[in-house]
């Protein structure tokens, strides 16, 4: 983190474990959140409750005491971009303000998603309310551009207007769009904007065009190979590793992705309770999510090294 | 209210007023909140915190206190069908709890929207867990289709599943897919479900077909000449009174919806401060306001009655 604000390079998304009674787990959410910031894990910062953390499944207190019990297990605030938008400015603000509180380095945020097609006006006056309301010099934010998820984007003419406006505020976005051609567009026209893909596919040409790094929902297994390619993009063997880590990805995204990331996790720790999901989604069978980690191994030699807690 | 059930006939999903610091109006929200029940109003129940009450752009607390407003100004809770539904299992079950504590009638349930195209095994469970947490026998749940807005609905499958599971529970629907023909496989499907249309321009069609009533955004300003409609559905004049409503809807949605609710309401009160939205939703302009306040009153006779507090 030596950039003026304070992420830069390969964040995990973490995923939300819950307990057989369907409630987060917070001691099985601190074990696994703290592994990706390990050596192993190979990731610079967490985005806990993104899209990934089954973040919009969770109760509005849910997610803040779990953000409370991360901050207490001593990870570093500095290195926490927490997902903090709803539907609501209120329940933004309140999530913001509580992520500040904290001192998150930033936080994550998607647009109002209810209602669709809303005017950039309105889009840029929710911001500008949200921002006027948290009130809190620090706030760093860091636009969630997911729209096959939310269906509400953020086109280039409102980042433009929310950075000119904001400039010490509005800092990145991430791009989940998987669309190559707007994140270009976005890095072309605002270079000293923090964009982070949502995928590890467009890493080394997002890194060739003056992106951040990277959030990826497989950062949660595979930080370390990514942390290699945002090293090393330079260097001679990045388009190798940029192929390993792509073919990878596919892999894993051949499956649905939060089930199949929760089955990797719960084989390598031996702990069957992480496969659960909370509903409307479900989790992979066993026969499916044994074919998912035997495909891993037998195609791409992929290993969890997972130190267990002892 | 003359079946097992709370609901049938006229509801609106009441407006939600907000005051100028931009945080929800208690006062102005139970005078209007009223006004429907009156004679003039023409309604038989409130469907409050619905899509047209802004409820997503409304914080949870937010919710929960505006609900108790208006309990505690004597509307009647067994005539309230408060929208519960939200993302996540947790705050819908903390809002639906609420609104069981306070007496309501019943909820009006979204599904879980985040996340789309979600199985109907996951949407299954989803609802199955919210109704074994609510845990409460006196729970009428009205599901809420809404399509377009939401992304995420209810096949016909799904609603019978619900149905057999739980056949004192899940008892009627709100359709706002504008589709009829949905519509009327449901009300083919599951005769003794209470399906209301999401626009009175079904208002006769379904009645003749079994529905329940309607519940209509427009409930929210022209209620009186809908009940006519269910009052008189049988008689020889309900033909032409139904082509008039059609009219006077069709006029009302030439317009933004919820932005033309509010400037009419803010007209017939005197009160500008009724036009304003929660972003991203923004006001009508002066001059469309007017414009469609002028086109209501030439091509439809239209005039609200409110008798204006004292």
């Amino acid at each position: 983190m030596t950039d003026k604000n304070n992420f830069s390079g390969v964040i995990a998304p973490v995923l939300t474990p819950f307990g057989q009674d369907g409630t987060p787990d917070p001691d099985r959410f601190i074990e696994h959140a703290e592994w990706p910031l390990s050596d192993e894990g190979g990731c610079h910062a967490l985005a806990p409750f993104g899209t990934t953390s089954e973040a919009n499944s969770i109760g509005l207190d849910e997610r803040m005491e779990l953000l409370e019990d991360l901050v207490d297990a001593g990870v570093e605030p500095l290195s926490l971009m927490p997902g903090t938008g709803t539907c609501s400015m209120t329940d933004t603000v309140i999530l913001t303000q509580h992520a500040m509180d904290l001192g998150c380095g930033g936080v994550l945020m998607l647009p109002p998603f209810y209602y669709k097609q809303p005017s950039e006006d309105g889009l840029f006056r929710y911001f500008s309310d949200v921002i006027d309301e948290v009130g809190d010099d620090r706030l760093k934010i860091y636009l969630y551009h997911i729209p096959p998820v939310a269906q509400v984007g953020f086109p280039l003419t409102l980042i433009e207007r929310l950075r000119q406006e904001f400039p010490e505020t509005v800092v990145g976005l991430k791009d989940s769009s998987g669309d190559w051609s707007n994140m270009k567009a976005i890095l072309d026209a605002f270079p000293d904007f923090e964009l982070f893909p949502g995928s590890e596919l467009f890493l080394l040409d997002g890194l060739k065009n003056g992106s951040a790094g990277v959030i990826s929902a497989t950062a949660n297994v595979s930080g370390k190979l990514m942390r290699a390619v945002f090293e090393d993009w330079k260097a001679d063997e990045a388009e190798q590793l940029q192929a390993r880590i792509s073919a990878m990805r596919k892999t894993i995204q051949s499956f649905p992705m939060i089930p199949v990331l929760k089955s990797i996790v719960a084989h390598y720790r031996k702990d069957p309770q992480w496969r659960q999901l909370r509903p409307p989604f479900e989790a992979l069978s066993e026969a499916e999510a044994k074919r998912a980690v035997t495909t891993l191994m037998e195609e791409h030699n992929f290993k969890l090294d997972i130190e267990l807690a002892a």
